[in-house]
């Protein structure tokens, strides 16, 4: 019998409903600017967190006891898992899921046992898609969890580790593609330093891009047509990783040549960990012509770690979906949920309940956004504060119409005197606030 | 008669002494890896915080009561404040001074106030420097004080802005140019954001783009040989700073063609609220190749915003200096003390204190690194660590000679079974610390 | 004619209205639990932020440029203040304001010359009391911006410091009676330490102890009923302040005999830097008794420092007007906006956005919170969690029946074996966010 | 044969020695201030992190391998663990050691198999204590990592589950008294919250109460003479915890009775987790007459979760080791290595390398803070600044010689006019640097 049995498939019931086994906001099927809610949020469920994390943390052991992690023979445990995994899926109704190779498959004690089993519990979940009609928003290699990876992947000082972690990539990245994945990820796990002490810089970032390089090559290779993601975070469980934020991503990118072949997951957690709000991370990666897809979860203000809580603020959220949405929404990107339910919230309806909430909370702030964005004060306000950059002195100046020196001449000749005025800040608040709260 | 006519000239009296009014480790004739200390540290005293700013804070009123910062007409105080600049940096013995332009100048009503008042103070300068020997390591135009550049100076709303802006920074560059100074700095102290509400963040980026190719035109055609340098930091006054650490920088002035016309002048307070530590910062603009020059200071642990403290912690400095001299020390740059005493330390032998403990930290530092590096046991330790990517494997690899496929293939054959090693960060930590305990 | 003439009385038009300038959901008369929202709510305006700061900051000067601020005979520009403050209040529609003594009065040169000025401005605002309805909801002492409290006041090294802020604290406690407030406000600005290196903690305990001893017993002699209130903060402009947070402020009153003569004045701003929410001050002020009131405002979660913004998150005053609520509203305290507009935010309507909004986000969080307070689901949820504690087993260790040895002998006789059950986390904050958002 | 039979005992060997397995530093019989150094730092290396911590992380498995760590049977696996312990206490030669009741002993299926598990192996520590001289620091119980303890052990929400912590809590104390231990230590590991939603802090509060009067009754009642002490960290695996820091728990004390009961246990790294320098920790819980003993680690500055890392800032100790030893040096308490080598510091030396580095950071830490007591500047310096405190008027305030009011008066007659002076912070940390550096 199934883990979830005891847990009806989960419908919309409306805002007048109060089971708690409901969404009261998320109705896949509504059409908020034309196209449906499902359409626009590309919700995903993640294996890592959900089916493959016990429930411990670094002062305690696992509190979940799911059947599936339980001892037994690898891959007949790695099939229950998949079992629970499709059945979880398919009552919570995200149309997507997301996994790292290891979550799916024991790894073995060699690269040959590794790749089969791999091979065959790619097989099985070919067959749960096809049979739950869930899809595969992302895959992705978790080159970081063995004790090989302790010093990095790609930026390991042994290119033996590297050669092993390019060996699993490669086989993610071929699973994601049969699959029919949509993307596939890189997180930099432990692609970064725990001392300068030991650590070569330049060496190790000369390694990680010849790495990027070789993922790209294969993609084009292989025929994938989803997009390479690169995750950024800023520290944990190392010192500092190489992918601290867009803005390190983007130059790093550039540095290689890849900045129009990857685009950034962003995580909700990763961005406040790096100093920014989730908004800057999400706006930044617009700007910059990176925005690829998005980890929703949420960080714990007065916590210097990844905490990886579901997402349930509207205010966060509500202008976090209106940029995205703003700039044309997802093309194969989407929210997965890299969340994890609190190692005190053990019962098998709580992973319901996080994701319920996650869910709704999208799908309020989708509609709050939508509203926002049908008549855009902030859009108007902008246009008026910059509207002296369209004019002909702004258009003159950045298309390189002045020199220093000559637009400092011109700003004597025509003794300039700009006065300050006023940003506004507190008025566009109260806007926000309005088009979330009525 | 001078304010500090009671400090007598610093000099090097050894660690036998115990005054304090003298260096116990800052001997500038003294060799040290075949350079003079006062030729690797290259030391410099700010105008900015030690002669304008009045010892006021957030919550309080100034309480230091210069003579130079009283009621009077203003350019006969901007020759009062030079007066005693020049007297303190002669009595300290910095050969290096640096200045923002409405540090020295009064900045008027106007622009032709603004031009005249700054032209006559750099005349002073110009006499100033002749007389004391004192050298300008470099000049910057504070275009984040007054009221016009409350929304930025290049990134301002208002094109008008951005001209006043660039009209100060012409004359600033131009001074710099004639004073012998050997860089030009950029400091974004309002680039950035105070809310994203109203920002568009790639318009803003444009226009600092085409402020930054400006600028280095403008360097290119007055015919200055120093370095132009940008000054990272992640925030304050704004809640977002565009040039937030070296990491940001290195992408944006890629994106505009600029990589190799400007450097970085690191500031360690930045760094430690960027989320880095200084060591990093250091690190990661000599490994990008931006290493400039340094604003050396340091911050609190415990408090969130720029407290410019002297820096005294030769553990930290050590580190720095290390990575410096390694990477063939500074060639225009030098350490700047951007730094301020307390607003307690309010008589005027505390701005000596303040500077004889940071110099001799430096100077103890230098010799530290100096160790470290003639029988460099970091270096030895990498270059084992590292050993496999010399060889031919890992040379293969970097340089192109697999793709992911091949070399999958290869780890497959080979069965590689890659073991971690350990990085003996301990054991490093405890060599480092010989070095600077003996 | 008042700085403030073109801006109408602000009024409740509902959620119906798009005028900037009106309330959407503070009707001050509307009953909400059986007590209007204004006598729920008890807002009051500062006088601080709103009157006083010109709109610097610690890179620039003041952009406001009221006419108040301007050059003038320091007694007529302070009635002016008052004018425009009353003024102010009187269109926004606050019912309380709050004030530093010399925030109202020109402090002058002597103590005799304070005490006058003050002594006048409180007729003044006496009649402006009068005339206009605006009540005092508290009165407190600047004893930090003058530099003659560099050090402190009463922890000052110098016991003539201690005096002199006792002569401020005397006819500010002495005014706010006459002027009928409802509490007295105690901040230890510079109470606190710059460096451990010249500070003896101890002493300075002392100090402070026999201040709030002195100032306790002066409110009995002079039958002033009101509250007295602290105000905690962690750091800044020190480095370390020592009413750090209200647990804190709980062992010092403790220690000094205190603890049932002193409440707690809570800022957001202050819990957060302090490394708290804002929630778990005031339910920790509520657990320990020490709950009095609130200055409501909120940091920015990526600065370090005290940004004193307007408060708009709904999402988290639900929480805390629950708390409040929940534990019998307030009596003497209110919710004081300690808030400045952003820099940029110069012109006079930027005022009325930022108490507007502030307003109505509380009026909203405060019918949240009622609703949360009718159907209890959190309170019933804990009762159900705790229920042992109520029950024999649990009432018997909490009464004392049990010594560790005979509970120990009890748990193993009974082969106690406890098990984890769910904490409902998830649950929860779905149940929170149904009441927000409906 | 030894897990460590490759290293040989550690020695003294001085600065001349190039063995980065000696002492270079520390040599245990000098004299420093009439008594040796190793009664000055009474070290102690714990059990928890060195044996029984398997180099895991959040991302990744244990990287050790430790023999004693392997699959056996877990009665015999624990006296593997014991004999390389105390091989390791031997080689090291740090005179004292900690331990939690699951570090010693397997905690079995049930309350009888706990008990019995634990009495064997207290059997077996005992016997090793007798043989190799090594003796107990503190002991304490692991309530924390098992997951009946998900909600808290003392504060759980069931009292079952506060009554299997007495258990265990009796059980530590009581071998901790038969094997001679100098203190007894209690880690609020999970007593505090992860969501305030489904928290009642009153309650909570009561019952820690509750169980610290019992904990404190049963060491009267065994005749225990050590100290209880209690060890406060802010959060990290919860939310946040009660003991946040040392002023918290002083108000704890207080409201229960303990405060001459309990002392602290001052972590480094939870010091700092808390917003404070471990030089406030310690200097705070002197001032407070609660200093008891020291969990000698540090963190990373950059990283916001306990990384207990060796302590090797000679600057940062040094001012520790100075306020404990002018305070009367340690009586029961010392330095507890509660410390972990970093993942990827695999070998069994690096666990050597990281004690080693520690212990001689320490040693020069005491003899430069002994030289700071022999002649002390800062004392000095402080005696001279708060010297009016000592003399009649200071007196008079203290001693409760004046009202509010009458102060007021005097100061008003008196026309005081008191001005600030420097608090000389930059002199002095040059001071304190001179002591450091020579």
């Amino acid at each position: 019998m199934s883990y979830f049995s005891s847990i009806p498939a989960i419908r919309y019931e409306g805002t007048g409903s109060e089971n708690p086994l409901a969404f009261r906001h998320y109705d896949p099927t509504k059409l908020v600017l034309g196209k449906s809610m499902a359409e626009h949020l590309r919700l995903a469920t993640c294996y890592w967190h959900t089916f493959v994390w016990p429930g411990s943390d670094v002062f305690g052991a696992g509190t979940f006891e799911r059947p599936w992690q339980q001892a037994g023979e690898p891959m007949a445990k790695a099939r229950e898992k998949a079992d629970a995994a499709f059945d979880f899926f398919s009552r919570l109704g995200t149309p997507y899921y997301t996994f790292h190779d290891t979550d799916v498959a024991p790894e073995g004690n060699s690269i040959a046992e590794y790749k089969n089993n791999f091979a065959a519990m790619v097989d099985v979940l070919e067959k749960k898609q096809a049979e739950t009609g869930v899809k595969l928003l992302w895959g992705t290699a978790n080159v970081f969890s063995n004790p090989r990876y302790a010093a990095g992947a790609a930026t390991n000082p042994q290119p033996e580790v590297f050669a092993y972690a390019a060996t699993q990539v490669r086989h993610a990245m071929e699973a994601t593609h049969r699959l029919g994945g949509a993307n596939y990820v890189l997180w930099g796990g432990r692609e970064g330093y725990d001392t300068l002490l030991n650590t070569d810089l330049k060496r190790e970032r000369a390694q990680l891009g010849r790495f990027f390089q070789m993922v790209v090559e294969h993609k084009h290779k292989i025929g994938f047509k989803g997009t390479i993601l690169i995750e950024p975070k800023p520290q944990e469980p190392t010192k500092h990783q190489y992918d601290y934020d867009t803005a390190t991503v983007y130059g790093f990118l550039k540095d290689f040549g890849l900045e129009n072949e990857v685009k950034t997951n962003l995580e909700a957690n990763h961005a406040t960990l790096a100093g920014h709000s989730f908004h800057h991370e999400v706006a930044t990666s617009i700007a910059l012509g990176l925005f690829g897809s998005i980890d929703a979860n949420r960080g714990d203000p007065q916590n210097g770690w990844d905490t990886d809580q579901f997402p349930n603020s509207v205010e966060e959220l509500t202008l976090v979906v209106y940029e995205i949405v703003k700039a044309g929404g997802f093309t194969t990107g989407g929210f997965n949920f890299d969340t994890k339910v609190r190692r005190q919230s053990s019962a098998p309806e709580d992973l319901f309940h996080g994701h319920i909430g996650a869910i709704d909370a999208l799908a309020l702030s989708l509609e709050r956004a939508a509203k926002m964005i049908e008549r855009d004060a902030l859009a108007d306000f902008k246009a008026k504060r910059y509207a002296g950059w369209d004019a002909d002195f702004g258009s003159k100046i950045l298309s390189g119409g002045y020199t220093l020196a000559s637009l400092a001449d011109e700003a004597l000749s025509r003794d300039l005197h700009p006065k300050h005025v006023s940003g506004g800040q507190e008025l566009l608040e109260n806007i926000v606030n309005r088009y979330i709260y009525g």
